[in-house]
């Protein structure tokens, strides 16, 4: 490793710092992954017909086994898709970015969609949050995964606690082939971690597989996830086989901003540094006006002259990553903005309308949602 | 504590040797548990009107918290009976000894009875045992319980993987307060164990408070065990009314020694140690006349002499723990066996008699189990 190259820490349970395209690239090496290269793009495009923009904008950078999955898929193999939410929170723009994407692997695959709610590990893992607090906010969250328009024929919610009774008596195979070093290792614990936190990476698993369990037959799974999440399936990845399943396939987004550090995972501690999906226009604008980091001159003269720096400047990351996906009008902002034609209240104006014609819709999506949760969730 | 007084090694995976009467009084310093006074049998026989054998003759010989759990008891407070097995074999005779003594319990006080299969703990401590095995011991293991004669309308056999659902979202509860550290320390586990071994003991701890969770008031539990499982339970003492739940008291039981070495906990991999609730009468005669420890002169001329050490010898042990209730009985045989006016083999003799018809008893009664299951297994 050359000496300019520093690790990253990243794991589900801490990201330190914030993250530039070159930590990204390190990160690929550290965790031993592959980048997503333009022949692997074309080889999805093939079944897709055209892709997703956070595929040809790198925002999904990198993948474990995609070519397996098409493989499999090629031969009749249907995956089934896989992702979650710990429910520690409210929604937020950040966590809609893989679900948005998993919505388009849905639509062009015709697969399945398993969504896991781990409210046992956000318990277990966040001390001051009560299992009431936490399935409050698991309600919540299924309003906003609905909202984006999955098929409720296919799509299967799994709440931790509600369905442990298909998923326990999975999870202590899984259990059982992994030591406390190795989750010392992975995750950072140590002897004073409880043993609720250190067991549960085996209820994460569980979803690889337990489409598989339930037709009796081994079926292929793709997790997209933010790339934090890579370490536990790390370990499934190692222990499915000796379970006699298919490792799951992943494919590794980054992490969109927080408002006020650019590089960042939005943090939802910091309510000024996030937009939630029920935040009113005026909420919006206040605090994407305030707090949105920006990568423009100290003066309107100085802007017009020297021009902005759209790479740090969060509010263009946000159009980037989510509200502006024409390429067109992406690059015309992104080339005003850094010759001084487009000023940083005006970027920061459009992202404004942008997210506000999408959480209107969402909003009232959301409304719509309440109907339909029993659709959604598991039926054991 | 004194240079003579030695700790023993006694945790719910590890009974090191076999104890004497002194060990058992030293466990009770190491454990700090409560002896089993005249004063507390005489409380309870004001209630029970009789006290069963095993509490006169000192084999149930501690406790937790009795005083406390009459106390509720006579303020109109009923507890109910908790106790479990871990499926890794079939039964034999050395598991009957404290189910037995909760049927008493359940007769003279008219109290529920919940029984515990701890089928995940077996395959996850157990490394060759797969989950099927250990679901084919929990069914024959049942048969035994249901065969003593316990009442369907209030006993409820809970099986940790079948009964996750309604388990794992209280376990969660226990694991979050619970360090590795201390499962280190209570259980000597090590980095290597593997983590649903570490998670198991708040699966343990669920049945102590999950009648007061479904009833939804405060019920007392009392827990009869092999004093092996009383580390379990000082975690869950610890943690219960932290969770808003009483203490369970605890009522301690010596171990039936196997055929081969008196004083030792009676092992399951070692068959002609063992008598299998489901040996032929052959089997018995057999394994006892070979293998049963004797405290017997090496000659008939040298034992009608000196006399035979009844408090060494396992039949003798066997009829006292179990198999001859009667009081007046086992003092003759005591005596007898002392004086060497009994000999070995007919000690041997009276032990494999009385084993016999009991098993031919039991042995119907469970063939009629077979029919009885489901009214035993709890109903979510």
């Amino acid at each position: 490793m050359k000496k300019e190259e520093k690790n990253v820490k990243i794991t589900p349970y801490e990201v330190e710092g914030s993250l530039s395209e070159k930590d990204y690239n390190n990160l690929i090496k550290q965790f031993g992954i592959q980048p997503l290269n333009p022949e692997l793009l074309n080889r999805i495009k093939k079944h897709t017909k055209d892709l997703h923009f956070m595929l040809t904008r790198g925002i999904f950078f990198a993948h474990r086994d995609l070519n397996w999955l098409l493989d499999e898929y090629e031969k009749g193999n249907k995956f089934f898709i896989y992702t979650g939410r710990g429910p520690s929170g409210n929604t937020h723009i950040g966590h809609l970015v893989p679900w948005l994407f998993c919505k388009w692997l849905q639509d062009k695959f015709g697969v399945e969609f398993w969504f896991q709610f781990t409210d046992d590990e956000k318990f277990m893992f966040k001390h001051d949050l009560s299992l009431e607090e936490v399935q409050k906010y698991t309600y919540e969250n299924m309003l906003d995964v609905i909202a984006l328009g999955f098929d409720p024929k296919k799509t299967h919610f799994l709440i931790d606690t509600k369905h442990a009774g298909i998923m326990y008596p999975e999870a202590i195979k899984v259990a059982k082939k992994i030591t406390f070093s190795t989750t010392k290792a992975v995750f950072g614990f140590t002897n004073e971690t409880n043993i609720g936190s250190i067991f549960y990476t085996s209820m994460q698993t569980v979803p690889c597989f337990l489409p598989s369990v339930l037709k009796k037959k081994n079926i292929p799974c793709l997790i997209p996830l933010g790339v934090d999440q890579d370490p536990h399936f790390r370990i499934t990845r190692d222990i499915l086989p000796k379970l006699g399943y298919y490792k799951p396939a992943i494919i590794h987004a980054k992490f969109l901003s927080g408002l006020k550090t650019f590089g960042g995972k939005m943090s939802t501690s910091d309510s000024d540094s996030t937009i939630w999906v029920t935040d009113s226009p005026e909420e919006v604008k206040k605090k994407i006006m305030k707090h949105a980091f920006s990568g423009g001159r100290i003066s309107i003269e100085e802007h017009r002259k020297l021009g902005g720096n759209p790479d740090v400047d969060v509010s263009f990351q946000w159009l980037y990553y989510f509200f502006e996906p024409d390429d067109k009008k992406i690059k015309q902002i992104h080339d005003d903005y850094k010759s001084g034609k487009m000023l940083t209240g005006e970027l920061k104006q459009y992202l404004i309308d942008k997210i506000n014609i999408f959480l209107k819709e969402h909003q009232k999506k959301r409304e719509l949602a309440k109907k339909q949760v029993d659709k959604f969730i598991f039926k054991i």
